[in-house]
């Protein structure tokens, strides 16, 4: 894992930085390129064609989309209108740095840009065509920004565990799930693997999503970078607040039992993309 | 025109319309879709493709995505952190109306789901990979994105000559080049032919924001939508101020000939592709 966060961080800036742009714009991108999280969909994506025994050079273009579109979302998240966040892992938020406008219109250039560098790299027409297509709909209105909307809806309800899923599934399981599938996509994979990888990524991004919620009841302070039970005083609907914590628990370990189902049932070399799945679930920030 | 506009105007909405998403995120976008502008983009590259002789269907989903990405556009624009507009065409703008969160979600949705539109179009693969790293590229940081961060950047200064024709080339140039050469691919043009048509499309931008300075200073309030001289009163920089009136006019000349004259070397069928300049240059609102 450490071995593919290092090559993103390193290939990731030099797609923003070879385009002629307004110096202001092109140090605002990279601030949040810099800003630094666990890359997790990459990582993901490259170990899936990793585990198809293919070489992960022609992953990264799509690598390096997929977190520039995780990081608009977060830039676009944080601004006064939506999260009006002052902080994110520490350090001060897009907009808190460069204003408003700025943060808005680095969002818009990382999630306009990441199609380019798809399209720019050396896939195949096909390949480039169907992995564009649906990192546009697990990104847009019917996945990631229609589950951010239905999120901002719910503020401050009650919700039901459906409509919470539903939240989850759109706001960060379809990019997850993306992650997987246009690594399967690269790595040619059969119908029937895709239909398990699929499932498997299905199955993670909940995990992912309820042990957060988990972590924020159990968490250590230090570790997660907030005070534990902060959802709970913001009225935040979560899965502990709706299962009880052990029903949260319990229905972790149905999801992530059911994901290494999947995993294992695709017949691809899983032991790695196993180990980052347990990664990411079990982690403990 | 008009038969172009009625059909674009009756396709847009249906891409939107189709996708399952919240319905206050639909709301928001459709509101923007149907606030009805000139279509100049999608009738500029459905043109193009007819004066190819060759039909404008299959040129419906990258015309619409073209108009949806110029939606977006000013949909983040009007954000009170940008240019702070309440009205838009005589109607509220988005924020004001949705309030500012659905209005950033529902711009970023708009943009993320025109590459979808696209991939999911009848061209052939390799013509869909060409059209959007040509969007990509004309719609980001090195281009309309790019343009509009220069445009803030250079606000209340007085711009040189040359960043003013950077901020219009950038902000408004690069998605109407795009759209006549996005309809040259689609009709299968020789690359001497994109060649003039992007020297078209391109001298055609330039007098299409000379004419709106001009028209800024000596149009009619009741057409324009607006008071004579606001751009004056905003200490704006424009063409009349940095050349003088007759200047700007003898500018607006020699760019407008000069797309002509590329027009015409494009060995086209250009009658009714020069009208719709024509219409765009001389236009009094």
């Amino acid at each position: 894992m450490t071995t593919y966060k290092k090559l993103i961080d390193k290939e990731l800036p030099l797609f923003i930085e070879k385009v002629e742009m307004p110096d202001t714009l092109r140090e605002a991108m990279l601030y949040s390129i810099h800003a630094g999280g666990k890359r997790i969909r990459p990582i993901l994506m490259l170990a899936t064609v990793e585990a198809f025994g293919q070489p992960i050079e022609k992953a990264i273009p799509a690598a390096c989309a997929v977190e520039m579109i995780h990081t608009y979302s977060l830039i676009h998240d944080d601004l006064p209108a939506m999260d009006d966040d002052d902080l994110r892992r520490g350090k001060p938020t897009n907009h808190k740095v460069f204003g408003e406008a700025a943060a808005i219109l680095s969002g818009d250039a990382l999630l306009t840009q990441s199609f380019e560098i798809i399209a720019d790299s050396s896939l195949t027409s096909d390949q480039k065509v169907e992995i564009i297509k649906l990192l546009a709909h697990s990104a847009g209105p019917g996945g990631m920004v229609g589950g951010q909307m239905a999120d901002l809806d719910g503020e401050k309800q009650e919700l039901t565990l459906e409509k919470l899923e539903y939240i989850h599934h759109h706001k960060t399981g379809k990019l997850l799930v993306f992650s997987v599938i246009a690594g399967a996509i690269i790595a040619h994979a059969s119908d029937s693997q895709r239909s398990h990888l699929k499932e498997f990524g299905e199955h993670m991004g909940l995990s992912f999503q309820i042990s957060d919620d988990i972590l924020d009841v159990e968490g250590d302070q230090e570790k997660i970078g907030k005070s534990p039970g902060s959802d709970e005083n913001n009225d935040k609907s979560t899965y502990p607040k709706l299962l009880t914590l052990d029903g949260a628990k319990e229905k972790l370990t149905f999801h992530f039992e059911e994901a290494l189902k999947h995993l294992s049932a695709s017949g691809i070399d899983h032991e790695r993309l196993q180990s980052i799945a347990k990664f990411i679930v079990e982690r403990d920030h």
